[in-house]
C-alpha cells in the first residue's frame, strides 16, 4: 500500500504531497480539478509555518493571520500573568496598539524549493564509515543554507526527505515580530477537554489570531486567503496545506516493530508519569493549574495520539498489511537483476536499530533530556555548547548551531518567557528520579548527577542555585563565549550540564552514525521504488509544507452514521447533556448570547484528507482557493494515520469558516475583525 | 536501628507491637504507663479488622463501628447506583431498618494468639529443597488452621512473623453482616483531595458507620471503646491500635535495592497509567467518575504513597543509615563464634532475590494478574481454580483455597457487587496492551492471549463474551466443580484463564521457592538477632494487630512550626482561600451550617505514633482506654516508614473525637447516632 494506494488502486485520498511534486494528474483525472502553478503558489505562499510547532495561514493583507488557539497556547501563556489569563479567558485587541507582542514566535513561509540531492550525495565518499558519512553530509548542508542564507537573506534549511531518498533546499521568510489579536476562552476552544479530544462530533472554536508586523508596522501581504462566504458541503472536495510533523509510513518491518515494543511503550510511560505529576500540581491552585496548563494539554495530547498510534500497531490487520507491503516489495526488488543489491539495505537498517536499541534508553536520558525536564538545564545547556560549537567552522558544529539558523536559536535564547521556579523544582525533581530508576541509583554517572543528594534535594538546588533564569546572564555567557562560560561554571545548572556532556555528545554520535546508515539504506530503497512505481508519491511527513487533499464526509461508527459537519444546536446540547460541568461547561458569555447566535451555523466538520500532527491550525480551501475551515484535529481513527493512510472512518477535524464568523460577531462582537476577514484588509 | 532505636536508644515512639509481646516495660519506663493484661485485652478486643484493607473498633455495645469513610468507601461504592450515590453524597440512617447490608464486607477481631512455631519449623526436614519446604510448611500451616477452625468454630489463620522467624495462630470472630450507618459527603471526608492526601494541616471528616449484625439483629458487644469526652492536648500520650499493612524495615541491602531500582518503579509505572486511564474515562461523565470513584482514589492514593518511599529509598542519608545498620550486625554476627554461619543467610537471599529478578515481571503480568486488569477475569480464574484445588487435601491446595478460608473465598465469590462492562472493557485493554508492551507482541504467549486481535477487540470479545458476570452461573461452575468448569470453556474468560494457568502456576511455584529460601534465611537472621539485641521488639509489619503509642505533637516544616490540631475554623479558611473550587469546596451543608458550628473544635490532629497503610480506620485512645480519635492518614515525612522509624517530622494524621461529635450533631443533626456514641448503647 503506502504509495501504491495512490499510483495503483487510486481510490484513496491518500498523499501529503510535497508542492514541488503536487498530485496535479491525480487531482486532474479524480476531481476533475486543475491545480494550476498560480493556484498552487498562492495556496502555498498563503500557509504559514508556526515554529513552535503547528500551521497557520495569512487571512488579510494587513498580515493577520489565523491558526489554532492550541497552537497559540504556547504564546498565550508566555504572555499571562496571573492576574491575565489570556490563555484561560481569552483576548481580543480592538486596536493595533492593544495587541500583544509574542516573546520567542517564529512564523516561516515557504518561498522557494531547490532539489540539491545530487551535491548533498556527492559530498558522501564511497566507503566511507558511517560516522565519516555523517560528518561529511553535515559539513555540506551547512555550507548550502549559509550560502543561501547569505546570497537571499531568507531563512535556509536543507531538509531530508523520503527518509535520504531526496534532499531539498526550502527558503523562507521569516516573521519574528508576531502579536496577539483574539483568542477565546480555552474552555470553547477546547471545548470538551481532554475525554472530546480527537473524538467527532467535536465543537471547538479552536481559533487563536495573530497579526505579523516588520519595522514596527503590520507586514503587508500578497498571498492570503480569502474568507469563503459559501463554506463547504458535504462530498466537495478540499484542500489542506499545512505542516504534517510526522509520519512513519515508509518504515520497514525491523523499525516498526522497535516502536511497537519499545519506542511508544517507553515514550508512553514517560507521558504517563508526566500527566500525572502536572495534574497533581495543578490540583493544588488555581495558580499552578494556570502556570501548567500547556504543558499539561501538551502531555494530555500526545499520551492520547501516541496510545492511538500504539494501538495501531499492536492491530494485527494494521501490522499484517504492513508486513505484507514489505514483502512483496522486497520480492519485487529481488526479482529484479538491477535491484535486487538493494536488499541488504533491509539488513543494514536492521543491524542500525540493534545498536539503537542498546543505547536508546541512555540517549534520550543524557542527550534527549529527559532526565533532566527543566527549561533552565536546557538554557544552561545551550549555553555550554554555544561556547564550544560557535568557534567551530560551521560544517562541523552540532547542527543547531549552524550560521543558518543562529537567529532563531537565538530567539529561544533570550526569550523572557516566564520560567516558574517551583514548576520546575517538580518537573526536574520527577525527572531526576526518573534517571534513577532507568539507570539504577547505584550507576557512578546517576551518583555523579545527584551529587550525593536526593532527586528532591538535588533538584531544589539546582533550581534555586542558577542564574540562567536571568536573560541579561544568559547574553553575557553567550556573547562571553568559552571564556564566560568557564568562569560561570559556579553556576550549578552549568556545572551540571557540563559534567554529562561527554556521555552525552557520546550518544549522540552513535546514534547519528546509525541513523545515517538507516538513512542510506532508505536512500536505496527508495530508489528501488520509484524504479518499481514511479516517483509519483510523497515522502513521509518532516514538518515541511505538504498539500493534502480529501472530501467533506461524515463516517459510519458502532453501526451509526455519523454526519460531517456540526453546528452550534449540538454544542448547547451537549453542554446541557452534561449538566454544564467541566469540560463540558460554557463560558458565561456563551451561555448569554445563546439568543442571538443562528443555532443551524455549521461549527465543526470532517473531511477524508491525509493530515497529522503539526497539520493543526492548516487551512481547508476551496477549488477557488478560499478559506472554508481550518484543521484542528484528527478522529480517534485518525491516529493510526502514523503508519497506514485509510479514508474508511479515519477523518480530519476542522472548525468551519461560517461557525468562526458567527461566534466572533454574535458572541465577541469582534466587528473590526469580522469586517477585516470579510474584505481581506483593515478597517481604518 | 530499627529494632536498636527501641531497645539501645529508648527515646522514640517506634513500633508496630504485636499483642503477643505489648511493650509494657518501655511503656512504664518511658511515660509511667502501666498497660494491664485488661487494659490490652480490652482494646484488642475492641479493634476490628476490614478485610477489604484497613481498620476499625466497636464503639457501642450495640455493634456500632468506626471506620473511615475511605475504608468504607469500597462497600460505600458497592451499594451506590446512578440514582443514589451514597459515596458521594453520604448516607444516614436514623433508623435500623434503614441501615444497607454489604454486599461483601468481612470483619474480624482478634480472639486469640498461639504461637506455633516450633510445629511448622519441624514439618520441614533438613536438606529438603525450597519447593519440598514450601509445599511442607504450606501442609502443616493448612492442618493447623483447619484443626483450630473445627475445634473453636472461629477462623484460623496462621500468620508469619519476622519475615519467618516466627509463626502464630490468630483466631478471629468473624462478622459478615455489615450494614452502613452513616457516611458524609466524600467532599468532606476526603476534603483536599490529592493534593493534600498525606499532607498537614488536613480538615477531613473521614469517618463511616456500620453495625455488626447477627441472625438479623446488631450484635451485642462486650469490648467497644468509650467515647472520651474531654479528647486531647499536646503532650498527652495516646495508643493506635490496628492493622499496618506491610512495612519493609527488616529487608536486607540486596532486597531494599531490588526495591528502589526495580520493584517500585516498575509498580508505580503500572499505577501512573491506571491513574491516567481512570481519570480519562471518568473526565467523560459523571457516571464514568461515580463508577470509577473508589478505584480512582485508590490508584491516586498508592501512587502518592509509593513516589514518597521511593523518594525515601533515593534519599541517601536514610538508604546510607541502612547500609551501616546491616553492615555493624553483620559485624556484630560475625564476631560471635556461635552466630556467623548466618552469615551466608545474606548471601541465600541475594541468590533468591536474582532469581525473583528474573521471574518478576511475567509473574506479575500472568500471576498476579497485572496482564487481566479485570474483576471478571478474576472470577474466572478463581472458578476454573477452585474446580482443580478444592479436590486436593487441604494441605497441598494453593493457599487461598484453603478450608480455613472457604466461608471468605465464597463471600468475596459470590458477591452481586456491580460490575460496570465498560469500564472492565477499558481496564482489560490497557492492561493487555501492558502484557505486549512488557513481554513483546510477537511473543507466542502474547499471541496466544490476544487471539489474533488487537487488544480492545480481544477485551471487547472476552467481556462480552462471558457469562461469570451472573452470579448464579458462579455458583453453578463452583458446586459444579471440575465437570461444570470443563464443561465451560466455551466462556472466553474461563478459557482465557485457563489458557495462561499453567505458565502462571510454573511460576508461583518458582516465586513461593524463592520466598521460602528468603523465609528460612530472614529466620536465621531473626534468631541471631534475638540472640544480640533480645525479643523485645516487634516484627514488620503483616496486616495483623498492632499496637503503636506516641504523642500528640505539631512538627517543623520548612522553618515553621505546624500545631498539633486543626479546627473547624481552618476548614473555613482554606475553603474561602481557593474561591471553594474544587477540591476545596465545601458541601452545601457545610457552608449552610457554619454559623451553628463552634469553630475552635479540634477538627484533626497529629501524633508520633508508628503507623502505616492498612492502619486507616485504627482507633486512637488515650491513657483510660478511652477513644480520642480516628487514623486517617500520616504527612508526606511519614512515607518513609515503611523503611525506617523516625519521629522528627514524621506523623500520624487523625480525626478528632470531639469533631466527630460535633459534625454529627450541628451538621448532619444525627442526634440518635450522637446519642449512641456518648453512651455506648442504642437509644431504643
Amino acid at each position: 500500500m503506502l504509495l501504491g494506494a495512490v499510483t495503483s488502486a487510486g481510490f484513496a485520498d491518500e498523499g501529503m504531497w510535497l508542492y514541488s511534486d503536487p498530485p496535479r494528474a491525480l487531482l486532474k483525472e479524480r476531481y476533475g480539478f486543475d491545480a494550476t502553478p498560480e493556484w498552487l503558489e498562492h495556496l502555498q505562499k498563503s500557509s504559514v509555518r508556526f515554529n513552535s510547532g503547528g500551521s497557520g495561514e495569512f487571512i488579510s493583507e494587513d498580515g493577520l493571520i489565523l491558526s489554532n488557539h492550541h497552537v497559540g497556547a504556547d504564546t498565550l501563556q508566555k504572555v499571562s500573568t496571573k492576574k491575565n489569563d489570556y490563555l484561560k479567558k481569552g483576548f481580543y485587541a480592538a486596536t493595533l496598539a492593544e495587541e500583544i507582542k509574542a516573546p520567542d514566535l517564529e512564523l516561516n513561509v515557504l518561498m522557494s524549493i531547490e532539489d540539491v540531492t545530487a551535491r548533498v550525495n556527492a559530498a558522501v565518499t564511497a566507503g566511507a564509515s558511517d560516522e565519516e558519512s555523517f560528518k561529511a553530509r553535515r559539513a555540506v548542508m551547512a555550507t548550502i543554507e549559509k550560502e543561501s542564507k547569505d546570497k537571499t537573506g531568507e531563512r535556509s534549511d536543507v531538509v531530508t526527505l523520503y527518509q535520504g531518498g531526496r534532499y531539498h533546499l526550502y527558503r523562507f521568510k521569516r516573521y519574528t515580530d508576531v502579536r496577539v489579536v483574539f483568542a477565546p476562552e480555552q474552555q470553547i476552544a477546547f471545548y470538551g477537554g481532554d475525554p472530546d479530544n480527537f473524538e467527532y462530533p467535536r465543537f471547538d472554536l479552536d481559533v487563536c489570531f495573530f497579526r505579523a508586523y516588520e519595522d514596527g508596522k503590520p507586514v503587508k501581504i500578497q498571498h492570503y486567503l480569502k474568507w469563503s462566504q459559501a463554506g463547504t458541503r458535504d462530498g466537495d472536495l478540499v484542500f489542506v496545506s499545512g505542516h504534517p510533523g510526522r509520519t512513519d509510513r515508509l518504515l520497514t518491518m525491523v523499525e516498526l516493530e522497535y516502536l511497537r515494543d519499545v519506542a511508544m511503550p517507553r515514550g508512553l510511560q514517560r507521558l504517563y508519569r508526566m500527566e500525572v505529576n502536572l495534574n497533581s500540581y495543578s490540583g493544588r491552585s488555581q495558580e499552578n493549574a494556570r502556570r501548567a496548563k500547556d504543558d499539561f494539554f501538551g502531555v494530555q495530547n500526545s499520551r492520547k495520539a501516541r496510545k492511538g498510534g500504539l494501538a495501531g500497531l499492536l492491530d494485527p490487520e494494521l501490522f499484517g498489511k504492513k508486513a505484507m507491503e514489505e514483502k512483496t516489495l522486497r520480492e519485487k526488488i529481488g526479482a529484479r537483476e538491477d535491484l535486487k543489491d538493494t536488499l541488504a539495505a533491509y539488513d543494514r537498517i536492521a543491524a542500525a536499530q540493534k545498536v539503537i536499541a542498546e543505547n536508546a534508553r541512555p540517549h534520550n536520558l543524557l542527550e534527549g533530556g529527559s532526565a533532566f525536564n527543566s527549561e533552565l538545564f536546557h538554557i544552561a545547556r545551550t549555553l555550554l555548547r554555544a561556547a564550544e560549537e560557535r568557534p567551530k567552522p560551521d560544517g562541523e558544529r552540532l547542527r543547531e548551531f549552524n550560521e543558518a539558523g543562529r537567529e532563531s536559536l537565538e530567539l529561544g535564547l533570550f526569550s523572557d518567557k516566564p520560567i516558574y521556579p517551583d514548576l520546575e523544582e517538580l518537573q526536574l525533581t520527577d525527572s531526576l528520579t526518573y534517571l534513577a530508576e532507568e539507570m539504577g541509583a547505584a550507576l557512578p554517572l546517576v551518583q555523579k548527577v545527584l551529587a550525593g543528594k536526593s532527586p528532591d534535594a538535588r533538584a531544589a538546588e539546582l533550581i534555586k542555585g542558577t542564574k540562567v533564569n536571568d536573560v541579561i546572564f544568559r547574553k553575557k555567557l553567550y556573547e562571553g563565549g568559552r571564556t564566560a562560560v568557564d568562569a560561570a561554571t559556579n553556576d550549578p545548572m552549568i556545572a551540571l550540564a557540563k559534567s554529562v556532556d561527554a556521555e552525552a555528545r557520546a550518544l549522540r554520535k552513535i546514534m547519528e552514525a546509525q541513523g545515517e546508515a538507516k538513512q542510506q539504506s532508505h536512500a536505496k530503497i527508495a530508489k528501488a521504488r520509484f524504479a518499481l512505481e514511479g516517483t509519483g508519491s510523497y515522502p513521509d511527513a518532516t514538518f515541511t509544507l505538504r498539500l493534502a487533499f480529501g472530501t467533506v464526509k461524515g463516517f459510519e461508527e458502532g453501526g451509526k452514521q455519523i454526519p460531517g459537519h456540526t453546528t452550534f444546536a449540538g454544542l448547547y446540547e451537549r453542554a446541557a447533556e452534561h449538566e454544564n460541568r467541566e469540560p463540558f461547561d460554557l463560558p458565561q458569555i456563551w451561555t448569554d448570547s445563546k439568543a442571538k447566535i443562528d443555532l443551524g451555523t455549521p461549527f465543526n466538520f470532517v473531511s477524508t484528507a491525509d493530515i497529522i500532527g503539526g497539520n493543526s491550525g492548516s487551512p481547508v480551501v476551496d477549488r477557488k482557493g478560499e478559506f472554508v475551515g481550518i484543521i484542528f484535529d484528527g478522529n480517534i481513527q485518525s491516529l493510526v494515520l502514523d503508519f497506514a493512510f485509510s479514508d474508511v472512518q479515519a477523518r480530519a477535524v476542522s472548525v468551519d469558516s461560517r461557525g468562526i464568523v458567527e461566534a466572533l460577531k454574535k458572541v465577541y462582537r469582534a466587528d473590526g475583525l469580522v469586517s477585516e476577514l470579510n474584505t481581506g484588509k483593515r478597517a481604518e
